[in-house]
């Protein structure tokens, strides 16, 4: 017999609504049974997000949805509006470390109907990464296995259906991806005043990251896990700072240089994802044209962009601007991508992508020109309103440094 | 067509006998072609540490072993000792983002036999987080169901296999965690500089990542990629610091207060993990009592570890010691867990791990005793000798630190 944990969800900051669009969605897939265990998918269900990669969210489509977490867990999971919480000790002393053998019990002990269709997450390939950030755990065979096992179940992938959920934010994920992109404008305004000649490319990432986890975590008394990963590339570096290479090298940034930052920023599980290019001193005209073109294509994203278009013409209000200027073969990749549960999610603003735009879409705008000298890239964040966009990065936008 | 490199393996540092060892498990375990993804197995097969994952390499029992790789990771596979490397984009303009397509058109191009039992990663559900570590990816069930479709396979569960060569270390793999020993360690002395009474745990785990970043880069010429994640517990927090529970929170230390690291360092892919505690000021009695138990348990195991025991046995060694002087109920979990192609990987150090101590495995050595007031633990990494065996991270170790 397991513990069961009935919390009160009064005091829960509650995603009421999520439930009864999931259970509608499961409807229309033909799924009797969600289970999900990659964090980002919990998160998304339940509202609590797990520590380590090991628990559970089923969402039986006529029944309340239920959490098996591992007991180490059990302070985090006050964050959920799931009321019934069965927790499990994975390891001790007396046995080995065994999840399955308890998950397994706990299912058999929930008793839900056998010969249904379990939907879970057989299609998914990419995880956002936790709290645990040197390791991260996901669903694979062992729990497929043991799911097709307890039900007696036809496995179908769920993850279609979750990516078309995930893409439209509720106001509760709108307000942590704008918890993110203060912290992350902080390091960005901190990170100006640091950049000098002769610091390294990975001097500066590190110090981007230090702002985000040294002053993210207790941020304004809302934010419990924060934790920010930087990229710096300067010089020739920036050429290849395209998708999806982003690294930070030892390369010490001289007078002159492009400086091109690449974060990404976690807070309770959201995401944002920025881009700012600077040039340490006086840029060069080609330079200051290649800047105010991505400005002017971000800008005129803002200005156009409305809920009904379709993601590639997203893509082409941006593009024009880089094809009116000549840029546009110097710009190789998409325009953008959806944010939020993970750093690259649904809808991607790509010049063949038909997805619709829709109300509450979180997605980036990133115009990238990359020269075989340098490269110059801006990504800002916008929110799909009822009508037109907001940026939820809204800092202001220069190029040029002075030391 | 595929362009295939075909790159000179003289100027790499190469474990040629690595590909020899796999190939005799191989055949042990019936598998006819080893195919791996994720990334750690990746390089512990290859020597090249991929940056996003959706990387594959193929080693077939007869024949030599070839990669797949993104074409944008083109520079960092010439740490490989693998000769034939295929590349692909896996999303340009012209097409949206579609790996599968390539890899499948470049494995049907290789043209190995077909109806053979193709070894992968079917059991695998955690993985060490990679360059880009806000987001990992993994093989699951698309992969799984393309390897199949292919080959006309029969798929094993290469995991076995995997990680038991895994835990026996070849040297270039022990330099490496020697490296990321040497970075920890420049961490760690810095860190015992900066602590004081009123910094927050965040600040001080920030401390520590900012420190790997910044200088593990680069490092003695040698290092290419180097982060470190760092949690820090201090007062009562120390008291649940037991493993799987790694949070920093933004608690202020205050004079009198336990401080525990827990910190994770990865070197090129390459993992060490280690543990701190210190107090604040001067420490109780029985902190002082609790401190040299540990240490004792810990010298007590370097003592007496030799290849031959069982993984169980040496646990006992430092249960032992803990156990005599009255604290054994206060240290729960398992005395450790190898480390070096992850945070944790085999052997795991358990009093019911029954596991063969062999030469070149490398593992942690981590007693904790944890009241209900604090906890203290230390985190040494051996690596196992002919005879005895090396602590990885020789650090004085000490309890007191003073403001």
């Amino acid at each position: 017999m397991y513990r069961i944990l009935t919390l009160g969800v009064a005091a829960i900051p509650s995603d009421t609504s999520r439930i009864y669009i999931v259970k509608q969605a499961m409807e229309d897939y033909g799924i009797d049974l969600l289970v999900c265990r990659n964090p980002e998918n919990v998160l998304f269900l339940s509202g609590y997000w797990p520590l380590t990669g090991w628990s559970l969210i089923l969402i039986p489509l006529d029944g309340d949805p239920v959490l098996i977490i591992p007991r180490s867990e059990i302070d985090y999971v006050e964050d959920s509006w799931v009321k019934n919480v069965y927790t499990y000790e994975a390891e001790r002393l007396e046995y080995t470390w065994n999840p399955y053998r308890f998950i397994m019990e706990i299912l058999e002990e929930i008793g839900l109907p056998r010969g249904i269709r379990v939907g879970c997450e057989l299609g998914m390939e990419t995880i956002a990464t936790g709290t645990i950030a040197g390791e991260a755990s996901y669903a694979c065979t062992p729990t497929f296995d043991l799911l097709r096992k307890v039900f007696k179940a036809i496995l179908v992938d769920a993850t279609p259906l979750l990516s078309k959920l995930r893409m439209v934010k509720s106001n509760l994920e709108v307000e942590k991806v704008r918890l993110a992109s203060k912290i992350a404008s902080i390091a960005i305004e901190k990170l100006i005043e640091a950049v000098k000649e002769g610091l390294r490319e990975s001097e500066l990432a590190a110090l981007a990251e230090y702002i985000v986890y040294s002053e993210g975590i207790g941020f304004e008394g809302r934010v419990k896990r924060a934790r920010g990963f930087a990229f710096i590339m300067s010089g020739i570096n920036t050429s290849r700072a395209w998708y999806p290479f982003n690294i930070s090298t030892n390369r010490r940034i001289l007078r002159g240089d492009p400086i091109l930052i690449e974060f990404n920023v976690c807070v309770d599980g959201y995401w944002i994802d920025i881009t700012r290019t600077w040039i340490l001193g006086r840029p060069t005209d080609e330079q200051e044209d290649i800047f105010n073109t991505l400005v002017e294509a971000q800008e005129s994203v803002y200005r156009s962009e409305n809920p009904g278009l379709r993601a590639c013409d997203v893509d082409d209000i941006a593009r024009s601007i880089v094809r009116a200027r000549g840029y546009d073969r110097f710009f190789p990749h998409r325009l953008g991508h959806g944010v939020g549960l993970r750093l690259h999610e649904e809808p991607i603003i790509h010049p063949l992508s038909t997805t619709l735009i829709e109300k509450n879409m979180i997605h980036t705008v990133e115009p990238g020109i990359y020269t075989d000298r340098y490269g110059l890239r801006l990504e800002d964040v916008v929110l799909i309103l009822e009508k037109g966009v907001e940026n939820l990065f809204p800092r202001y936008k220069f190029l040029s440094l002075s030391e």
